[in-house]
């Protein structure tokens, strides 16, 4: 440290200062010091820990989400293979983060997955000047080009599930998409509407909400949607959760599905396949996207620079039973 | 360490061996060396590791489980107000659980909660060796008195949840419970069978049924059930998973549910209430048996006896619109 403080031409405590996020140092000073630190590639965590299982950071913003329990699976998974242990926290979405990234450097990690959740600006200064990777899984806003992120193909899946449906007749199909600063949620949007336009379908502002990925949002959009006077003979949900939503929503409104309504989920946590009816939906690898943000920081160690290692793993349209040709009433409905 | 070995008679090798649960030390040493270790208070982790971030080890069967998703989120909730992490492992039922003990002992751990899984006598005695406290929610096999455990009360949720459908008119009332390794699931049995009986209802072996708390084999034993000519009215799960299982079976049998089948679920997981219909289920208060288990283990450095410390919280059913009372038609079936 002292070396970098007299390179940097700054006290120690100022590269104490940069090295803890505090903001009370220069613009300025605080990247010429971090561009050291990452010259110098300095790792606080390599002091005498090295020899010790390594702790991989997840960060959510809730546990409670099947979609959250799959990543945690394969994260936890990848992890034992390369014996390390997944440790979990979880960071409101508003609000402060308390003592969580004083509390994880001081008992040492070997770098933070985050998942959904936010990180601040501050937060991610005090992990680069560090030497902590960090990586990204379905960035909320828009995506940082200094962290590397993992995904799934949102577009291509959201164009086979319209696609899917409009192959079967549907003319009027809805979309129920995640939240609207999400980035995969936008994607889908786009892959939704992309294939409406190739299958030379209108889409109807009417039919295309932004949800939050969650059960209840979906269950209301839903049963505005289905009251219509021209209701949709199609739905095409963000996330499995929400295509519960829609399921309760058309059970409420006598609207079986498939006859009355075909329906669509997205991610295929396991119990897509036990509702009734068994959901078709968009596979995301979920488990895969999680191995592959855990080797991406677990790699990290040599490669100070994150950029340019974005991924985006395959979906695949799973088809069940709750799609089907629109009823014969309503075929020519737009 | 080697005041041990002098006052237990054995060399400091020998002591290392017990702290590190080699199989290579007679019964008889090893007792001895623990028990002089467990009067002197032994503690590995106090060295230099006090000032840390404690991490708390959470260890289960698997993730993939919205019960197990519940337990998880409980434990991080409680680390978090704790200042401590939760580390989630999960360690297979059968065959050997690689170097998992040697590396969360290597890392430093402040307690282990084991949940569903099964520690062999091996990993128990490194553990107490080495004071790190260990708590059991919902023990597989016999329970270990000498280590604490949470659970729920599961004979009363059972009694409860059977009483209801009695009480709408039930008399052909079946079980799908869970392992039969289980405390729990035995318990719930047990709750059941009082309950028929107080009911005044004869108990049919043919209607009882172990599972294994997940989706399919719960599918399958409500398939035969509901395929009797004498079919049960009813049928009280010992999951909210297994509940989605009996409702897919009694779907492609077009019983609806409730007015041919009423059903209960047990545990309240969040999805129950968007089940179609809204399930019927007996709440387990899985967040606070979590926050319980963490307290026990993170409270425990100065209780190094673990005796007499096992916690029960209380059920409560929550009823909703899978049950009503049994069709007409079968009123008179028993």
């Amino acid at each position: 440290m002292s070396d970098i403080a007299k390179e940097a031409g700054v006290s120690v405590a100022t590269v104490s200062k940069v090295l803890n996020g505090s903001d009370r140092v220069s613009l300025e000073t605080r990247s010429r010091v971090q561009e050291l630190l990452s010259e110098r590639n300095y790792e606080r965590r390599t002091g005498a820990r090295t020899d010790l299982t390594p702790v991989v950071d997840l960060v959510l913003r809730e546990v409670s989400n099947p979609w959250a329990t799959e990543i945690i699976a394969g994260a936890v998974e990848a992890a034992r293979n390369a014996h390390a242990t997944v440790a979990v926290s979880v960071l409101p979405d508003r609000g402060g983060h308390g003592s969580w990234l004083e509390d994880i450097c001081s008992r040492g990690t070997r770098g933070v997955i985050v998942l959904l959740a936010r990180l601040s600006d501050r937060e991610k200064a005090v992990l680069r000047s560090r030497g902590i990777p960090l990586a990204v899984i379905d960035p909320r806003g828009e995506p940082d080009p200094s962290v590397p992120t993992v995904g799934a193909t949102n577009w291509a899946g959201a164009y086979a599930a319209t696609r899917h449906l409009a192959e079967l007749g549907h003319k009027r199909v809805g979309i129920i998409s995640g939240p609207r600063d999400m980035f995969c949620s936008r994607t889908r949007m786009d892959g939704y509407r992309s294939a409406m336009e190739a299958a030379g379908l209108p889409v109807d502002p009417e039919l295309m909400r932004w949800g939050d990925f969650h059960v209840e949002v979906a269950f209301k959009h839903a049963s505005t949607m289905l009251s219509m006077a021209n209701r949709p003979t199609a739905i095409f949900a963000g996330s499995d959760l929400q295509a519960m939503g829609v399921l309760e929503a058309a059970r409420l409104l006598h609207l079986p599905v498939p006859t009355q309504l075909s329906l669509v989920g997205f991610d295929d946590i396991p119990l897509s396949r036990w509702m009734s009816p068994p959901l078709t939906s968009v596979r995301q690898p979920l488990a895969e996207m999680a191995a592959t943000a855990v080797r991406l920081v677990l790699s990290d160690r040599e490669v100070p620079s994150t950029k340019d290692r974005s991924v985006e793993l395959a979906t695949t349209l799973v088809v069940r039973e709750s799609t089907a040709p629109p009823p014969r009433t309503l075929r020519r409905a737009s």
